[in-house]
């Protein structure tokens, strides 16, 4: 158990670990050649320009003037100043929602802070005899101010029993508050959205085939009888995920031929070889250009055959396709109905934008979809629960004694010294961390296995599935040690009312655990977030090797985005860990208090500045945040039951699963309440709309506007890929095109024409 | 324990009692005097003519004619007799479909006890060890053909988990069969429908408030606007329930005026008295006669403003109405769709055919709603668990001593002996009775609580909370003796794995217990379900007092219903006892065979002939019924886990946890696939009969025929009811008129006209 001091101390080296990371990323940000990684949003914005292009040469890649240094942690204000309206415009509603998540942090916890140090902490600290009279325990100073210090039996739990009732009221009251006022943002934000293909359109899919019709026929008709005067056009799907691995392919081929030619143009003389076998190891030794040369005519002629089938060939059409309507109310209302009596065929439900669509999940029957989940949840049990088994066996053979026996070549080398004690040192950590890493890939992947049809949606569900993960392994993890499924083992051979007391008895031992982890984690984490170490060494290197024209530099660039499904889920775990210590360990809070007002500051100002979002569902994950929270809710209900009846108070057991009852209940409520606005649209609005729309715009082409809005992106960019191919000579001008037109999509998507003097003023500031 | 010695005197027993009530049955059907009683559906339909009028007089009461005796028993061959589509027609969809749910029981269970006797059975028995070297437990012959009777550890063990297997995999098959004929006979009942106000209708709920406008207005502007194409007129909701009071008051008094009438005619002598204080007890005498003509005016008047009052003012308007459309695909897509960004306000569902509205519950706002489902959740839960303390608090009152105390004055009474005796003997138990008597109707109440706004919503909620009560204290209260809160204290205070075990090692003890329990309540309860005594008492009593008109005899005809709401949860113990027995002790499973079949039987018998149902809801149960059976499936999966694993059979459990995750997929994915057939009405089946009914009537008045449909009960007989009270003399011209437009209205809603010649052919037999 840690003191004060220990804490004090750790506290210093990750404060100072955060200014570090500060430091470096204030004096990297103003360095002209890192622009394109610290402020990349504006490039894609097309509203800031090299920055090479003025000024003297040394002035474009390093930043002399001493003045800006001064001020170098006003990127704070900076991003807190623009106001949040523009800031949806600026980076649309899933960015602003997402970091409103770290400001709900602060609306729950501050007040409760204050009133766990008003209260809590005098009733915990006055009470102070017991602890000195237990020697089988080491208890710190910290736990003279938590719960632990007081007798069994006291009085004095009544006071934690009420703030329990002030916490979770007070939580549920700004919860609700939250819903509401982010259901009308998002309602506010589709009725005042320009006018968008995915307004009018509905995902059918599981079109059962018909043996006189196409696809294409049939989908037509169904929808002209059953709609008819609503039904416009329809757009089938294409099955182009060959073609779009093709594609991919040559993409990287272009890459590496560009490297090479680089290199080549660097130093002629020497000759660039590769060998053609797996992963360049080993088969016979070619030249490089050459190779690539050729490899690329060989796939631009494979891809226009593909491209060809695709198109010609009636099974390259899969059983799905978007359809769209002459008016908003036409698409609510086949989106929420259901079509034909059967309901696993014909489903239809909203589109999602062009750029969401996930493409190779359209086609999967209901019967597969319901077998595939299955599957995916028993794998997820088994993932959660029994991971450490595999890796387990991973560390085992990658001890010495393990690579000794499989690799015995490696013999000599494992037994050098300083080898042999990093195998046995670091390389079981390092192949749980490895783990830890490639997770959320894998959970993606389990998602994407499930059959979502968009990526919001494989997000959402990835990110439950993380949740999950986390609560399980993290959060219990580190409360009761012993691996989840000796964890599980043992809860299974315990009664359900000892369980929430074996956690809850060591729930106050384990504070200072957790404080450290959310320095380190928390703040260190945040801090190092804002570097973007990794994309500001990737685009050096690809800077120096890869980028030829403006173009390759644009591509080169990579602004990342929200990775919703990842850093949500351990953003739970801080709204956990404070719901949880509120009662207990009131201490705890002003360290979360401080992870949640960091991160919202650092997320405002990349928000701003630098991810450019993949797709924008209007804050469709609000519902999950919301039950998240709530799951937090119930286990510290739980768990405080549990600590209590450990300490002799279990007569205040009923008055806490009052609590609980009522969070559920809450949950419910917000369910009907509110959830409806993530998952319809309301038909009043869609009246208002295209209304508004056909006084406005009365002669407006809404089926040419839609024709091929819902093109698989492969076959979309026919033209451009082609072009790219025969014209090399002419790359200036196509990416000027290219630029223009990207400006123009995203005015169209965002549907913010304000924007541009913000932005400026904006730019002032850095 | 019994063995089956006692088992066979108990059945032969019970079959004796249940030969008797049949006996009695086909005795008291043929008299002409019970006509009403076992044949009433037939008078409902206008079919059947009182047998009073004709004949000679004794025949008219007494079946003289000696060879309709012998034939006692061919009601049986008659009832099954009627083909299934005849059945819908006559008797409607819920009914045929109810009875089906008996067969389903046949088709689960005859091949699974062919199989049980064929390999369990054999099994168990060739493997007669174990049973005689135990002492501490009583086993008899009934054992030997259990699982009881195999060793621990043993081998054998696999052909239990072998059947377990494929008893799931065929009640799943069947179940799945099921539920697809089940909803294909919906669909196309609905199909083959004629028109009926609720294809067109939509209830709307919680209309806001609007200062400017009426409810009236306000929903009539809403809809023109927002389906502006579709929108044909609508009915607002009068609070009228007062006003219902009043009628129903009335009427009572009017009875007891007649009844006071038939006695002053029958012995003109003898003044007729009354009290007029509580319950008839005391206050000051007055003439019965004269007391009750004057309360009927007084009460005429009474009702005659207050309908005033309904109809005029505005408060009495409720925010709720039921929005009619020009089309079916129109009422389909407003039921189904979100109307305002508000999702508390303009709730829109089906509108329940006009009988089955239970109009009382319209106008509850959504918040409130919402308060009283988590109180009656609460009180569910106390009620299920705890209700033997209250009751024992009653009996403690009933007893001796609690008399006593309360009222001294019974003391001489009281000590009597065989009061005494009577009071410590059955009192007790009565009260026990009475609760479970009256429970329905508290679960009914709570479900009316709830809120929900349609009679059969209520009888499927109601349903819920009692299969619920049924499973905690009739199967678990059976198997484990002891109060529900006791069990539930002990199943907090032990491990998840250790519960299963737990109950299932007792499960084999208590199978003779539940095979009497199957013939007393199954088989002997059916039995006396067809003699109708209660209905056949009670016609007979008022018969003799208050009938003095044709009308007033059918009025006193109480063909009663199938009560859904109790006898579905009822008979889904039989299910829960036929999967649970199926491989611990097969020899079980032909009562509950019988059962199946003998209830088939009977109330197939009823549903032709007695019952009239007072709603048609399209066999909307289906889903609940199928959970159900789901959810006796995965108790017995979890008991069978239980037992095996006391019996060191533990290595079958990841096996046996298979099979309760695939019914537990089964189920969702029985939801996916079907349920939205029971909850949505596809727009493609609402387009063809749309289709249909303009080309065949083109000029059909639709808002004519909508125009009064769904006005309150009561509001709507004004005429009659007025007519009555005024022309007391014209009654006979008045009934006929009742009876015709009872009879069109009939026709109407069941929408069968070849009713009749069948109805014919069937008369015949009886």
């Amino acid at each position: 158990m840690a003191s004060v001091q220990d804490i004090f101390v750790s506290a210093v080296i990750n404060l100072i670990s955060a200014l570090v990371f500060l430091l470096a990323f204030a004096i990297a940000r103003l360095q002209p050649i890192n622009d394109r990684v610290y402020f990349p949003k504006w490039y894609l914005k097309g509203i800031r320009a090299s920055p090479r292009s003025s000024g003297s040469f040394v002035n474009k890649f390093v930043n002399l003037d001493l003045r800006t240094y001064i001020r170098f942690l006003n990127w704070m204000p900076a991003a807190l100043k623009m106001p949040e309206q523009e800031l949806i415009g600026h980076a649309g509603l899933d960015s602003a929602v997402y970091i409103r998540i770290y400001l709900l942090g602060l609306k729950i916890f501050v007040p409760i802070t204050l009133l766990s140090f008003a209260v809590l902490v005098p009733v915990n600290w006055t009470s102070g005899e017991t602890l000195d009279h237990i020697e089988d325990l080491t208890f710190s100073n910290i736990d003279k101010l938590s719960i632990s210090n007081i007798p069994s039996g006291s009085k004095r739990f009544w006071a934690h029993v009420v703030m329990a009732y002030v916490y979770t009221f007070w939580t549920l009251y700004i919860l609700y508050k939250e819903y509401k006022k982010i259901s009308t943002m998002r309602l506010d934000f589709l009725a005042s959205e320009k006018r968008r293909p995915d307004q009018f359109t509905v995902l059918v899919r599981n079109v059962p085939p018909d043996p006189d019709e196409s696809v294409s026929k049939h989908v037509e008709h169904f929808f002209r009888v059953n709609h008819s005067d609503h039904y416009l056009t329809q757009q089938v799907v294409y099955n182009a995920n060959k073609l779009a691995k093709l594609v991919e392919k040559k993409k990287s081929n272009h890459n590496w031929l560009t490297y090479y030619q680089t290199k080549y143009e660097r130093d002629p003389e020497k000759k660039q070889k590769i060998k053609t076998g797996f992963w360049g190891l080993c088969g016979k030794s070619v030249d490089a250009i050459d190779y690539y040369t050729t490899e690329i005519e060989k796939l631009t002629k494979e891809e226009a055959e593909e491209r060809e089938k695709v198109k010609s060939e009636p099974n390259a059409i899969v059983s799905a396709a978007f359809v769209s309507f002459n008016s908003r109310w036409g698409a609510a209302v086949c989106a929420q109905t259901q079509q034909s009596r059967n309901s696993t065929i014909w489903l239809t439900e909203w589109a999602p934008e062009p750029r969401d669509v996930y493409w190779d999940n359209l086609s999967i029957p209901y019967i597969q979809l319901s077998v595939r989940r299955l599957l995916m949840a028993v794998a997820l049990f088994f993932l959660t629960f029994f991971f450490m088994i595999p890796i387990g066996f991973v560390q085992a053979f990658a001890s010495i004694d393990g690579i000794r026996k499989v690799l015995p070549f490696l013999k000599p080398l494992i037994d050098m010294d300083f080898v042999k004690s990093f195998v046995q040192g670091f390389l079981p950590g390092i192949v749980l961390k490895i783990f830890l890493i490639v997770l959320p890939m894998i959970l993606m992947i389990m998602s994407k296995i499930e059959g979502f049809t968009s990526l919001s949606s494989l997000d959402r569900r990835s990110a439950a599935k993380y949740h999950l993960f986390v609560i399980v392994n993290v959060f219990f993890g580190s409360i009761i040690t012993g691996a989840a499924f000796e964890q599980l083992d043992r809860f299974l051979h315990q009664s359900p009312t000892e369980i929430p007391k074996t956690i809850g008895v060591t729930l106050p031992m384990k504070a200072t655990f957790f404080i450290t982890f959310i320095m380190v984690d928390g703040w260190a984490g945040i801090a190092a977030e804002i570097l973007r170490l990794v994309p500001l060494i990737m685009f050096h290197i690809k800077n120096t090797f890869l980028v030829k024209t403006e173009h390759d530099r644009e591509e080169a660039m990579d602004p990342g985005s929200l990775n919703f499904s990842v850093s949500e889920p351990r953003l739970q775990l801080y709204f956990l860990l404070g719901l949880v210590y509120s009662v207990v360990t009131p201490i705890l809070l002003p360290f979360i208090i401080i992870f949640f007002a960091f991160s919202y500051m650092v997320f405002r100002h990349q928000i701003i500045n630098v991810y450019d979002q993949k797709y924008e569902s209007g804050a469709s994950f609000w519902p999950d945040v919301n039950r998240r929270i709530l799951i937090g809710l119930v286990i510290s209900h739980l768990l405080l039951i549990g600590l209590l009846s450990t300490k002799d108070a279990s007569q205040s057991t009923p008055l806490l699963i009052v609590l609980t009852v009522l969070t559920i209940w809450f949950h419910k409520f917000c369910k009907g309440r509110f959830e409806s606005v993530f998952v319809k649209f309301p038909l009043q609005d869609a009246v208002v709309k295209d209304t508004v729309e056909r006084t406005t715009e009365p002669n407006f082409n809404l089926k040419e506007y839609l024709q091929d809005a819902y093109l698989h992106p492969v076959l979309k960019g026919v033209d451009f890929e082609v072009s790219k191919e025969l014209d090399d000579e002419e790359k200036n001008s196509l990416v000027a095109t290219k630029r223009t037109s990207r400006r123009s999509s995203k005015t169209v998507s965002n549907g913010t024409s304000e924007d541009q003097k913000t932005v400026s003023e904006i730019q002032l500031v850095f």
